[in-house]
């Protein structure tokens, strides 16, 4: 019964995910804020600290919270590497402090008595216990000041709120009532990468440059000076595994192929193998070991593409026909979103009467390419696959090799998305390619990114994917690709492209469609990415400032700030340890000059409110002198539609002299 | 291992406090809405239903829930009778539903093959064991009508999408991958008073009629016709205990009393006894029972105020030293909010050495009240008193004496408020007489009833008490006493006033502050309650639009609709079960008359886009023909500063007709 009797309560403590039951997301070697609501009745002083520490540690640290405002309580501590973190909060009535707060109040209104620094004397004298000798000693000769008639009432005072009586006693703090948050809450702590990465998707089969050749993993080395050049560090490929030959479709997604039409990778399997084989004509293991090495020296990571689906040709097929759904005449279920019908694709049936020897199998496959020294992977449509599964699976890989990262490719419905990243995905795709409108970027980002969606889920923002050109890009020409490239480098820290198609600006749709007319899901292109309108300088560009600035290695401090012109969009980011802080203006109209006030957020951008301080544009160059909220942006669009501005203080001035 | 492995999920259940920490607040006979996120993988139609019980009951029941949107479900369930409830949710993949849809969609399509309406068989043919004969029967026909080859494909899919089929095989449905939401929440039904109730405070010590007389509780019940005769439900006294004899306080709170100074009725305890006995001049133990008697006899509650609190001659203080903070000279600590000093008020210490003997203790004095009949409490600052002590308190008293009320009095910071009303308080104070501006009140009552604080916070609003006589109220006149009444009516379902001194508008303030002159607190009043500047019929109309409507007796519908006027505040709220819709519009300038056009919500209102509509203004008079959301409206103050409008539709109307 002891334990229901403490006055102080913990409510609300952030991080924390869906009430305690997944582990929340943060970075090693970047500080992790934690915060809890801290209450108690009546107006007693508190104290608080966060206690944490490796998962299966035996030993807390303790780091302190403050009091912010509202009884919000806050604070921060550092988890040193990779891996898994408990934490926890304790908070006590701090009888010290609340005594020396009280007696600060007296003292200005001249209403000291006696009993009061008796009252605090015995505060004091409590704690000599468990003091040092040499502290003990020093705290009752406070003790005697405080307490001796015959000194001056003012230095008696100022005896009772020194800061040396507080550092003396307040390690001595008995904590008072103190209780402990009712739930240990799990963090993970992954690698920067998880954090901050920039992707660039290329089909194998077409990076070949000889023509009418299909293209090996071997040429894929080749193109990693062009890929890296323009400061990406995770390429991915679509399935490198062996394309069915049952039921595949031809150019354009044709029902049945031609004799020379390759298939779609993500038609998984055929008499050469599974997913844990290569496709015979990218190559052999050997040449994907080759291009693992090539990736490793050039600094770029290899992210591999897992789809759980079968072609009917899939050795799982005839080895586990009970992994998938039978027919009423004994025939498997082929993939249906009726009308349409995908013969050539069998989904796994996560009902199934084995459900052990498929998860094993299934995670068996992550393992196969873990071994081979990967560790990003692109999931596809995990939104299709149990959810449990994901859990179990993630969970356990996530403990044996935590330098991995999961992409959730799940376009589906908002709550399922979140579900998805909840049970371990460490990156998921977005709705960024359908958040056009300025009310719709500021709504979608602010969701993601300042609320606690963002201790879970780590968007990753893309203007195309082989499945999605949006007539955003089929008619907005250049300046919408360079606005939609800006807005995704820059409005989250994780961001990718279905690389040659965007940076060479290829539009051409199935008519009344958002998808890629001659997809290169079903047919191999040759990119000439020499071309002179190549976006690829202007990629390159937008990528060294994201790599140059912190403030774009992340996504907690995004702020949307005002600007009186719906066609303009503002915002900025920030980071604390450094004092980098970008301001970034779109112009969302690709046709127009559009110009507006700002109205900005100066805290948000560490300015005080009668400062003047300096933009200077990393994008299109340019510095401007501005001072309070009110000032003038103008962008035309054909010349560039976006600034990226870092804001300069006389501050930050200061800071980097200072670094020098 | 298995039940890991279930594909559905539930999540963010409502109503549930705290994550499941605290019960939820409902009524008892009235629907209560229950909602769930519930997801599974892939595309499947899902089921599910909400399970309830009264608390410690073996069966549950069981109510279907519906997909609203974006994987949000809701449905409801009336508990019967006053107590606690659980709830719970199962869902699960409905293989016969999804089925039918897939079968629905390639019909339209003409793409039905024969195995999908084999596949439709086998599904009902796995049912039939659990079938009855009967039921068996006419399923069989309905296969046999599906798979038969000689009938027409359109008659052998019409069997399938029949809904006799879906009526048969419903009950049957074996709940393919059901799991249940991880917690049982708790919720406790309340008694109507609870929801919707409206309060009187008067002091006893004023309620004689004879000049310079110090009125007794058998004066109250003379004063009782006038009370209810303006619609109040509960009548609430400021404690009527002994009031302290040392250093008591004398009229406008100065420190030392005259000979003839009565004391302040929450400086409680002298000789004449505590919490449990009454102060002589008021009465005695039979007094009290007559008149609550008579309040019975009038159908008004008798609220008591209960202040945990002693003046230093309560008999506490020399039985139970222990309970009291002792200063290092031995005398008690008395209240102190430094560097005011309350000589008068000794606070008990909630870290006592005898936590046991203190907690009975002040049960005790509930359970002498309760003993005595009374089931409404007015707790005098709760949030200076442990909060562990309430939620044991108030925990056990509602199992015990399921219709008892307890209204918090802690006017604080508003995570303390919640938090109280978590730990058990089925009313609390609120900061409505602080929000006067449009935009304090749209955003403090839209977080009272659009978030989850409506599940655990049930908001009572004053517009004035014997310690807050706001600086609108002194200088507003007549216009602002008859606006804050009415937002205090219309606003939330319960409220209340400090009674004479508002019907009477009486205005005087210590100069500079928001406190009565010559408070009541400290001195006995006489209020001449038939003066005729007296607010009483005003009052009275108001109750009366109150009782006669549903749709102010309830919160959680409060919709604020925009009005492009500052000074308009424009709120509608509805009742579903009676249709009644009441839209309330508010003139916030006491000076001037004010104008301009709506913006209504039709939705929230039961109107159709393109519907002509009457309001009827019940308390002004007047009514109006309008249609769209775009309509005129105009307040003269001094006339009246409210519409407060019954909203007709065609469809009410004829309800009207049906149900004469």
């Amino acid at each position: 019964m002891k334990a229901t009797r403490q006055r102080v309560v913990v409510r609300s403590v952030r991080p924390e995910v869906a009430g305690g039951r997944f582990p929340a997301k943060v970075i090693a070697g970047r500080p992790v804020e934690v915060r809890a609501d801290i209450l108690c009745d009546s107006h007693d002083v508190l104290a608080a600290v966060a206690r944490w520490r490796p998962a299966g540690a035996k030993r807390w640290f303790e780091t302190p919270l403050a009091l912010d405002v509202n009884d919000s309580w806050s604070g921060s501590f550092t988890p040193p590497e990779l891996g898994r973190y408990q934490l926890t909060i304790d908070a006590w009535v701090d009888h010290l402090a609340t005594w020396r707060r009280d007696l600060r109040k007296k003292a200005e209104a001249e209403v000291v008595e006696e009993l009061d620094l008796r009252t605090g004397a015995e505060l004091v004298e409590a704690l000599l216990p468990q003091a040092s000798a040499a502290v003990s000693r020093r705290l009752e000769q406070l003790v005697a000041a405080l307490t001796d008639p015959g000194l001056e009432l003012t230095t008696r005072v100022d005896a009772g709120l020194s800061d040396e009586l507080i550092d003396l006693a307040a390690p001595l703090d008995p904590r008072h009532e103190s209780v402990r948050y009712d739930r240990v809450v799990e963090i993970v702590a992954e690698r920067p990468l998880a954090g901050f990465s920039t992707w660039y998707e290329l089909f194998p089969r077409s990076a070949s440059t000889e023509p009418d050749t299909h293209g090996t993993l071997r040429d894929v080395i080749d193109r990693l000076d062009h890929v890296t050049s323009m400061g990406f560090d995770v390429l991915y490929l679509p399935p490198i595994h062996p394309i069915g030959e049952q039921h595949r479709k031809g150019r354009n997604n044709v029902v049945n192929a031609g004799p020379d039409d390759p298939g779609s990778p993500w038609a998984i399997g055929s008499r050469h193998g599974g997913h844990t084989s290569i496709h015979p004509e990218l190559g052999t293991m050997e040449d994907f070991r080759a291009l693992k090495a090539a990736c490793d020296e050039h600094g770029v990571e290899l992210a591999l593409d897992i789809a759980f689906q079968c072609a009917p040709d899939h050795p799982y097929v005839t080895e586990h026909p009970e992994w998938f759904k039978e027919r009423p005449d004994g025939s498997i279920q082929y993939a249906e979103n009726p009308p349409k019908k995908y013969q050539d694709i069998y989904p796994l049936n996560f009902e199934t009467s084995d459900p052990d020897g498929l998860w094993n199998e299934l995670r068996s496959i992550f393992e196969f390419w873990l071994a081979e020294g990967v560790r990003v992977f692109r999931v596809d449509n995990p939104h299709t696959k149990s959810l449990a599964f994901w859990q179990w699976c993630l969970d356990d890989l996530s403990r044996r090799y935590p330098d991995t990262i999961f992409l959730a490719e799940a376009f589906t419905r908002p709550k399922l998305m979140y579900e998805l990243a909840m049970r371990g995905f460490n990156n998921s795709y977005t709705y960024f390619t359908w958040r056009r409108h300025k009310w719709e970027i500021e709504a979608y980002y602010t969701e993601l990114t300042q609320t606690d969606v963002v201790d879970f889920f780590r968007p990753n923002s893309w203007p195309n994917t082989p499945d999605i050109l949006t007539d955003q890009l089929q008619y907005g020409g250049r300046p919408m690709y360079v606005q939609r490239l800006v807005l995704a480098a820059t409005l989250t820290a994780n961001y990718g492209m279905y690389g040659p198609a965007f940076e060479l600006m290829w539009s051409e749709a199935r008519p009344g469609s958002e998808e890629y007319l001659d997809n290169e899901k079903y047919e191999i292109k040759r990119w000439d990415v020499d071309q002179p309108h190549s976006l690829r300088e202007v990629i390159a560009l937008i990528n060294r400032i994201r790599h140059a600035h912190p403030a774009l290695q992340q996504d907690r401090t995004l702020t949307f700030h005002h600007v009186d012109n719906d066609q303009l969009l503002l915002y900025s980011k920030s980071d604390e340890v450094s004092g980098d802080v970008i301001l970034v203006a779109v112009n969302l109209d690709p046709h127009h000059v559009q110009a507006g006030m700002t109205w900005l957020d100066l805290d948000a951008l560490g300015v005080a409110d009668d400062e003047e301080f300096e933009v200077h544009d990393l994008f299109a160059g340019g510095t401007y002198r501005w001072s309070g909220g009110e000032n003038y942006v103008e962008l035309e669009p054909h010349i560039s539609p976006a600034h990226v501005f870092e804001v300069r203080t006389h501050s930050t001035e200061h800071d980097h002299e200072r670094n020098r």
